[in-house]
């Protein structure tokens, strides 16, 4: 199975995942409301960090419950853990190996905090040391740049945003996301043709703000893993605040801006970077005013509700990445410097 | 005043907060006490959420309260913001004025949040809607990018952090800050030499973990603004699940690595990427063995305890911003894209 198979496997992976994980969701979520939760302290690394942006959002917007982001190296290195009697300590992992990770969820266990595992590998140490786990189920992921398992990851975490909610809609949006993922898919001629135009680039940036924000990252991750491409991810806010001067004509800039909430702040960065700066400008939106600024503009389905975005969005950019690999004629299934599990302390 | 100058006045800057500053904190702490307060709600953009990580260690690792960054969208642009009851809302900001920064303060005194501001203009909107104001006291700061208000930043979060922990050797350690940055302030002729190593480059990342993770966040954002190059920060963990792909022969990589806990996972790193890859490492460290791998090694002074390196360990880096923005023919004082101010919502 190659990594573009794999791609191609998330609406099924999803559709999958919300048939045979739903009450299992509705279980924990039960647990979660028994007891006194004041935060939830999250751990997780690389891909699955990005997912914990996602988690800081949509928990954070539509269950009022703030994320505070762990630093592993307090628990693993330091041995000075913050004290977490009162929170949520919910990991996210892939493989479940990383040893810095685990030794987060055990402390959180030491000092009586529940915890919450977010795998692929529901036999995994991470999954071990656990109180509950959601499988994620993406299936056997080979490619060593995590694609299925992100967006799995994702749409678990607004299945536990759904779920903590009560919220009819939210969960109606949630059985429309393999359909959305599935349209998106269609989208590779078109990805394949518009990565022509970043043949040349070296480096570039990549902008989403509040549930995309975790897109951003994402991307740039994905960019940098696959092409070996120096990817900067921002938030249009944070761009404003000293990035926007490394832009120049020409600068490489990748925009998630589909409906919603944020949309006028990305609207009116990308007039200004393309009317001031005259960058060259990527955009995946379903707007046809923000598409218009794009050099390569990349149309999202419409209807799209903005909070599960996230998890549409990041598609056509995991084929971006692809066709730009390919097209620069690297190993897509096993880039220079990494390794599928990475252990780290 | 120049933006060296202002490099320059940071050893007299925090000796002057230490001696006015001190006993306010110290009925901050009082204050903080008396609350039943579970973690901090950090507030900050920019150069400013570099200090917001400093504070994520400190008080994390030596006063055991957990630390989560706030995603202004929140509160300005989704209009949900997380329930904040049990928190201390913290904010930082050189001016004070940034309106999301604002309203995330505003939205704690709602909920009944102790409310604590660390900025450069105690009459700014800022500190009128927070409860306490620690005046980081840097003087005007003319130049935009900021240097002398962002080691007051971190300085007023260590004093915060001592205080908290009624640890004499932490008090006794800020006292001795002042004249780790006189020694640092020496490298400058050193600096201005091996800055000519790195003329042509054209991208770059940035590696620190635990307290310094902050400095390696501070040195790519002043590089970025300052001499407008792709500059990324990464913990060395981070940096192995994925981002390493993108190095090769002659990257430059640019490392903080003083003694500490931390320090051998930045030496096992080093040697990977020096007898691996052969990238191009400039490393700061007072440890002889790290720096046998830089082609550019700066010393950091000795005995420097690792909790406050991270205010002495930034001050080379300004340095080094400020000598290759110079070699290249830029203007330090006014980057382009960039106001000292920065309005966003």
């Amino acid at each position: 199975m190659s990594l573009r198979d794999e791609i191609f496997q998330q609406a099924e992976v999803l559709q999958e995942l919300l048939k045979t994980e739903w009450s299992h969701v509705l279980e924990i979520t039960d647990e979660i409301r028994k007891r006194e939760i004041k935060y939830i302290f999250l751990a997780a690394r690389g891909t699955s960090d990005n997912a914990g942006l996602y988690v800081k959002y949509t928990l954070g917007i539509n269950n009022a419950i703030p994320v505070a982001l762990a630093a592993p190296s307090m628990f693993s290195i330091y041995h000075s853990p913050p004290n977490l009697k009162n929170s949520l300590v919910l990991s996210i992992s892939q493989s479940g190996q990383s040893p810095d990770i685990v030794e987060v969820v055990e402390e959180g266990k030491r000092q009586g905090a529940m915890t919450l595992a977010l795998t692929n590998k529901p036999d995994s140490p991470l999954a071990v040391a656990s109180d509950h786990v959601i499988n994620v189920q993406a299936g056997e992921e080979k490619a060593v740049a995590a694609t299925k398992s992100y967006t799995a990851q994702l749409f678990s975490a607004a299945m536990l945003s759904a779920s903590l909610s009560e919220n009819e809609v939210m969960y109606h949006d949630l059985q429309r996301v393999p359909e959305f993922v599935s349209q998106v898919l269609t989208l590779e001629t078109l990805v394949n043709q518009i990565v022509e135009l970043f043949y040349y680039m070296e480096q570039c940036v990549v902008i989403g703000r509040g549930y995309n924000y975790a897109t951003a990252f994402e991307w740039a991750l994905k960019m940098k893993e696959m092409t070996y491409l120096v990817a900067e991810a921002y938030s249009s806010a944070d761009f404003l605040h000293g990035p926007i001067a490394m832009t120049e004509m020409g600068f490489p800039v990748f925009m998630v801006a589909p409906s919603g909430q944020v949309y006028p702040a990305l609207l009116h960065l990308a007039k200004r970077l393309q009317e001031e700066k005259k960058v060259n400008l990527l955009i995946l939106s379903d707007q046809d005013k923000i598409l218009e600024y794009s050099a390569a503009p990349v149309r999202l389905p419409a209807g799209l509700p903005e909070w599960i975005s996230p998890i549409v969005s990041i598609v056509p950019a995991q084929l971006f990445c692809l066709a730009l690999a390919k097209l620069r004629g690297l190993d897509t299934e096993n880039p220079r410097g990494l390794s599928k599990v990475t252990l780290t302390t």
